[in-house]
């Protein structure tokens, strides 16, 4: 997407360096972080430079060609093997992170070049996907519709489009109007700060709400739709997002509203059978304890938002269950949360 | 109750000042702030130096005791009028403050000293009754048990005790096992701020949760009993409350769990039908867009937390329709979300 003019992606790899978009500091700084090894790609996937599914995914595959690239030695496959934990051990919850990893792992047994090339495959076909769904996904839309989304399922989520918001971005190219409210997403705001920053930055009315608010919204008829990412889906359809989701798909069903999950096929896990299986991610109760943004002056300043002395808890995501989904929009078309439709998808006859 | 081993209500007069715990410097400064005037006392409650229903309510009625103090000249009547106004229009959600500034007005017809009495009688009445819900719905737990409550409807909420919060003190004094959920309740973090630092001070155990983590701890069956406060309640049991409370009553009701409703009898609106006539306040979106708090060095600084640019909804309240409501816990035992049994529990004859 464009960005001040210039086309970028989250993620892409030149020589042997991983360059990221750095989303920690977005939306107050747009800066490209370089990252010369395996290791400082592990680290900034750790310290969420990058986040997002799909942009996850895509850097997890490039810092497993760069750990090739690095070990010509005879310990090679102690290095290789060592690295490929540490890179599946950076973030527990994102499938795309394991497929990518495991895809570009197996390559590089061939060559180191080979694993490069299948990084970049990687990065493309999460690219080409997005855009597949953004297809699929705007078919749902009226000549004017009120989408509620949460957390951050734009293009800074993925290589470039993104999932739950490709549908938007795509509706507006078409001419339809769409307006977006904006799930602020506490605690770490990717609403508040990384959608409405990709909102703006292509002029698509939008507003944001505290989390609070969707429930009132709801009940007064102001949303037509929800559509959200995935981290990881098992294979009867339950989906593992960002913490808040569950909530948002509960009520939305309340109200009769269709509630949507936009992925691609690499987020589905037929190999886990249901959402209790799911790795949940803990993090850090400093994320809910201090909020960090410009003050008067422009400097960026952590301050404590809660009472000193109590403590918090902080599970970045929970797991929606199958039965309060409408559908999955995926690359391959938008298909019925049930074991079936979900298995028929990930076959290759289907495609 | 006790603030660093001194007793202390949230409201109170001596003179013709009423004083006021500052509530918006909580919880990381404890201060009192005099109101010298009627009109410093409405600013006060716009500017939610006070806050909370009960609170506010008893704010009102001192400032109205202190209009009739003011107004000993001929126009008396007009100015009375137009200061009964002036505190109306302060807040517009709570039915507590239009009940205080009804009878203190009543009152002050007679007299202005008669004005001050009644108001006392309501600040009074408020402790009497939270006292009582306390003792209500402390019946309601068991040895051990897992409170979520949203907002502040605590001690900082009334004159003292609090209702939402009631019953977790009792609890605690009778010896059993009380654990809360604190919601961190965004925009402002009432939850986060005023309700943790109510629970520290009093040695409860409790954790601060983000909004959106409810959903997730209830399917995970961590929460026995939702307990939340009311702004006011309709004649049909449909309850406004902070911004949020719908969503955790929905929830509440898709996992089988208890949802109380902790209020006075001076919350109830027989002359409210239902939810759809209660005003809800819109506030400033400043609210969502900044945070205030503590930086390093213990200075409070404001800081942008959200994508600049971009604007916020700030509905203050949502109302909750009665059918999602298991009880309210009132100064006169716990009653059905049903007309009748508020009817009857509103008419004198049933105390």
């Amino acid at each position: 997407m464009l960005v001040e003019g210039k086309s970028y992606q989250t993620v892409w790899m030149e020589g042997s360096s991983v360059f990221l978009i750095q989303q920690n500091l977005l939306p107050f700084e747009f800066k490209i972080h370089e990252c010369k090894t395996y290791w400082e790609t592990c680290m900034a996937i750790t310290d969420m430079v990058v986040r997002g599914a799909g942009a996850i995914g895509a850097a997890a595959g490039y810092a497993m060609a760069q750990a090739f690239l690095l070990s010509q030695s005879k310990e090679k496959s102690v290095l290789i093997r060592e690295a490929k934990q540490d890179i599946e051990h950076t973030r527990p919850t994102a499938k795309n992170l394991f497929y990518a990893v495991d895809r570009v792992y197996k390559a590089g047994l061939v060559s180191p070049e080979n694993a490069v090339m299948e990084a970049h495959k990687v990065a493309l076909e999460d690219m080409e996907s997005s855009r597949s769904i953004g297809k699929y996904g705007s078919g749902l839309f009226k000549s004017k519709t009120n989408v509620l989304t949460h957390c951050n399922a734009g293009w800074l989520a993925f290589v470039d489009y993104g999932t739950a918001l490709a549908p938007v971005y795509l509706a507006k190219r078409q001419g339809k109007e769409v307006f977006v409210y904006v799930d602020e997403t506490r605690p770490r705001g990717q609403g508040a700060r990384l959608t409405a920053w990709e909102l703006k930055n292509d002029e698509i009315p939008h507003v944001i709400i505290p989390d609070n608010a969707a429930a009132s919204l709801m009940a007064q008829k102001k949303i037509d739709m929800v559509i959200v990412g995935a981290d990881r889906i098992a294979a009867n359809g339950d989906t593992a997002n960002k913490i808040g989701t569950l909530g948002r798909a509960i009520l939305a069903k309340e109200f009769g509203i269709p509630f949507y999950v936009a992925a691609p096929s690499s987020t589905f896990d037929l190999d886990c059978p249901n959402g209790k299986e799911i790795p949940i991610e803990e993090r850090s109760q400093d994320e809910v304890l201090y909020q960090t943004g410009p003050d008067v002056n422009g400097n960026l300043v952590k301050v404590m938002v809660t009472s000193p002395g109590s403590e918090a808890l902080n599970p970045a995501f929970d797991v929606t269950p199958a039965k309060y989904i409408t559908g999955f929009i995926t690359e391959k078309g938008i298909i019925k949360p049930h074991f079936q439709s979900i298995r028929k998808m990930m076959t290759p006859l289907s495609l």
